[in-house]
């Protein structure tokens, strides 16, 4: 019999639950593209993402997923042939790599797997051993939503800084930014891409890239910047329709307008706070439930390296997905298939799971589907240790 | 620090959680109320909401809340001193009384406090004492929203036709319809009160009486009937705008249609086995806190007696005030208030709440829901066993 | 073939035109009913609703629609036996009539046919005959909705006072307020109703009375005034739920809350003046058709009597049903049936129409509309004289 | 006075007028995109996007704008250094000119001005002279949005032809389909862009490319043709993310799907014909009024090369940019500005508007918005002569 009948909750790791402000703010007419309360509303956008950034930089908006937000950052930082260096921890770091090679980039991957950080020392050495500062820039992720492991960015701009390497670096914040501290300009970032269907809580369909002085400069010189991916023309537009490129995504910005107010009326601070806190329910349930079979795994094991948006997981096959079907069809809850742990013809990827904490999220819907993950354990049999969801109720009434 | 900015969850008694697609399906303009699609639409309306209540009988519908449907019920039930004899289990049944009262309808009530069930033996001996048959109708509620105790319909008829009173039964089923099992024709009711905004899942502003054929002959006679109240032209109407004595509720049909096809594609007997198994989980929680401070307990001891859509219970003043408090601003999850148990000036007042898990619920939202109290608990310090939440899953794990 | 498939244009005499704000805010989740921002909502209501009527008095707001709101007016206003006097210029005002004689209050009809004016003088001769002071009320419509006359209220203010008669003066204001001008304390109005799916843009579902203190004076010797319907309580609550004797319709509440800040931003006096031109423009079509087919005829002979926010008319049967029939199914604009002039199973009912210009109206779609009719009788073979549409484009040029 | 409030139309060419079923169909939370009901819904949308172009060819679709749609046609149908042909006849031929430019493409432009359609004498002649075929291919608008000029398709695949040219056909419909007739296959054409916010009636925010199978193989030889544009992943992917290369525009899906089943049960011959019979009401409305004013006149003077979307006038300066002023904050119509006719800075520029009838409009929408342009020139005093009105009107009578 399924319990499931009520308000699902999507708990994979994008697109996130989108507010029923967002939505009610998208659900309007199409406005003139060319004066009025559009534009003007569009204006207070930026300040708004800057903020969101935390940098006074430049910024270039596009029609377009996160995929578009990779190849507009490349397109601007490199020409072809020139060098960039890929830190990757997870499939999209290594998919950022492969959209690089695409438009004929000499792409260099440090691939520290798929559950360990990024290795500092490794960074460091390949920087130096590039004596001719081929390396244009250094990519890498914030948080890979596929491992969920989380990159020291402060350690990573201090290892640059100790080879003495001029290269620009280059963050994905995907499924970071709205979630977990970020702080662009403080922390010594050139470059950063978003989209809005994560943390900013907007439907899927735009791509942000925030970039520095210095990263404007090389912007200038890539001949890879085609008109559609130009950071120029869109950052520093005198005509509206430049800041798109053609048409805006109207709809969306209605949407993002909202998504933003409510960052703002909450506070960055403690956005990021709930999602701290969030997270540590999540960890303090699979901590638990481990303890009563160890197959019942974060992937990552150190909590300083996990993001606090997403937790990946393995529970052994086909347990994983088994306790997916389960939670959606009985219990209301959608979580987030095991994404580059293994191929999806592989038995073993039947092991891995992920619980997104991401966005418009709140105790009553972390700890829901903490209960329904565990009663689904419980039906499945799927063998685990009791106390992980008192455990987590106790995480929040801490945090709270 | 607040955990609560995400899907708010509003777990009161009704209104209750509107689904998507009912908000989605009212999102429209208004339609030509003459002619056309919408007439054809509003037909359909009716063999399902005959359905839903279990008979083949009669059904007026009417503009209104609940209060609405009680005075609809008794200007058809009764002339302007007859009798009416009232089962109270709660505040609703003794707001029906005053209702009945009020519109000059001579009342004998029998109260059975706020936390116990209808004694039938009372109820026979007292129309047994009713010699000259004054007594019209018995009215009751099957479900108490305030004290959220349950009445054996069957046994009330059986207690009836044992008494050999031939008063009409009428029930006011608003609390229930659509989430505890009720038959109308099976078990003997004639006339049936309900509204939308509960198991029906539509913003309020309809209220529904069905009526068996005694009833339709009894109307007849009333001389409380005035024109927006009386059932004839409703029930049997020739022209549309004769069912709503007027304008019909244009926006609330096309909920109402989507919310009757969610109950249609679900089955009332899973909808009803749904509710009845959320209701478990709810109440093994408060068994288990309960172990741990004997001021937690349900309002009704005897599950047999317990409305399956919501739970009223005392935590002890000021908890649980305090508690409704922390789950909303920290949680994302609202508590009903402790209704009818104390007036609001008197500090025992802070002691009550109830906990609604009615109509568009799932596991997800109610284990939710429980996981945000006992955190609350925990953070505020109030006394309870450990256990509860692992109890609550356990009951969806078996249920589901 | 169809040029229908676009937005449709709803120009029926109510429900009219719902605007995407309204619609939007109605979009929502339950609130809780008990405590938070809903109750401080729905108290920004109060002022704003007697603004909108010009009256500093008293207001019960209700669920339900224009019909109930003649029944809570009666049932205030009389006892049983107790005497109305009705003037009726069309199908509303009888009904009105209709409404208080089923609640047994003797009822007395000043009917001045169905396309004429009151006549103030039998008005003053009725009252002045009545000597003994049995008339307790007068009851009127603003503008009948049917027969789309217009009453002037200050006149009758004035008859009443000139036959020194202390009857209070009921008017309803269902199909003018929000349209037609209107002040009710300026113009010694007692009692005023109206209901929401009109001038006030909220789909249909809520009903009004405001009332003078001599009127609520009156109400309290009522022995009509049931639960549902009694003033006292809703007028003068000391907790929200009594306001609407039970649970508040929420979703109205939002809608009903844009719709007056709509009028708000626009000013009552603007949107006065909008109504007035935009049926000049409608009339202003009609007299230049009805030059070359004296069939074509406004219901109304002098526009000093005709109401601002809908007019009927005669084309002659059956090319009214046929123009009705075309402008839907060819243009997408849906006008109004022609209701009470003749029965619907008379062929003569298929000479009537009305064409609302009510509410949320501006001058495209009123000329929109007028032009596609005028294509419909062009296509039709309708005879009707040119320039209608240069003539109402005029209209709206000189008022603009 | 404005005259103003009420529904607003905004009749600029795009984007167009999103229909409320669509817009009802994009407020929904996001859906789960590995599995489910999402990824079933999307795979309906290829058959009917094929339909809409008149295909049964190749398709790829992208997060983007009409701008985006070039550059994916550009990358995929040439390398650095090859020749495109581009027929232009007005600012968005240039436009797409410009993007090729940009790309590294070497752009031969034939520039007809922007009031004269594509001259096919030149066009064979341009290819005649180009023995060497460096051109790989002729890219051209069949409606140009800002001239509203319609180029002759199957006479430019006859001139291609007659010079036995191997270049492939490129055409932008960004402007016309689902308004204007467009049969790719039978007419020929290897490539079409086109966006979703005019004729397909979604908000802004997708691009679609159809090609041959001669383009196919034409796109594997592109070095152009990165990661993101690149055609053969999108058109022939195995994983649901690779149709979008990476995450799905979500709400968009659900939006397209709606508009696509209104195109649908409308049929494509009607609602070209719709589109037909408004433009002629448009256009016998100028040829009415241009008879008391010769500034007043269409951009294009041949019907047969006019686009049946959008109709570019001019009115002389100031008058154009105080009229549409004038209908947007007096008479509820939002006109669109002329574009590429005069630089923003050149008081000539103030001469020139467009007048939409894309998409989701019926006669109401377009009769109205002539009338209110009438109203305008009245109340502003720009000399125009009477019967514009009568002439749209009689127009619509006919055609309908």
């Amino acid at each position: 019999m399924s319990l499931a009948n009520g308000r699902p909750y999507l708990a994979i790791p994008g697109p996130s639950v989108i507010p029923d402000r967002v939505l009610r703010a998208m659900h309007r007419g199409s406005p003139n593209i060319y004066e009025g309360p559009l534009i003007d509303m569009a204006a207070s956008l930026w300040p708004d993402l800057r903020w969101v950034a935390g940098t006074t930089g430049h910024l270039a908006m596009y029609i377009g997923n996160g995929h578009a937000g990779w190849e507009a950052a490349n397109a601007n930082l490199f020409s072809r042939g020139e060098k960039a260096l890929v830190l990757a921890t997870g499939q999209f770091g290594l998919s950022w790599a492969n959209s690089a090679r695409g438009m004929g980039i000499d792409v260099e991957v440090l691939d520290f797997g798929k559950s360990a950080p990024v290795d500092m020392g490794r960074v460091e050495a390949a920087l130096r051993a590039d004596a001719g500062h081929r390396i244009k820039a250094v990519l890498t992720t914030h948080v890979d939503t596929a491992s969920t492991i989380k990159t020291d960015i402060p350690a990573l701009r201090a290892a640059m800084d100790a080879a003495g390497h001029p290269a620009l670096l280059a963050v994905d914040c995907i499924a970071s930014l709205g979630c977990d501290e970020f702080r662009m300009d403080d922390w010594g970032v050139d470059v950063m891409v978003a989209a809005c269907q994560k943390g900013l809580m907007t439907p899927p369909g735009m791509a942000f890239v925030w970039f520095s002085e210095a990263a404007r400069e090389r912007c200038g010189k890539s001949d890879l910047a085609t008109p559609y991916w130009a950071w120029g023309p869109r950052a520093g537009a005198e005509e509206f329709w430049q800041i798109w490129n053609g048409t805006a995504p109207t709809s969306h910005l209605f949407g993002l307008r909202e998504a933003l107010d409510m960052l703002r009326e909450e506070g960055l601070a403690q956005v990021w706070a709930r999602h701290r806190v969030l997270a540590g329910a999540v960890w303090a349930a699979f901590d638990a439930w481990n303890a009563g079979n160890p197959e019942i795994a974060m992937n990552v094991a150190d909590p300083a390296y996990r993001g606090c948006s997403v937790t990946a997981a393995r529970l052994g096959a086909p347990h994983a997905t088994r306790l997916r079907e389960w939670c959606e069809t009985k219990g209301g809850v959608t979580l987030g298939i095991g994404l580059g742990m293994a191929p999806s013809t592989d038995p073993a990827y039947h092991g891995f799971l992920r619980v997104a904490h991401m966005g418009h999220v709140n105790a009553h819907m972390t700890l829901g589907a903490l209960a329904v993950m565990e009663a689904g354990m419980t039906s499945l049999g799927i063998p685990h240790r009791g106390g992980a969801l008192a455990a987590a109720a106790e995480v929040v009434a801490k945090g709270a």
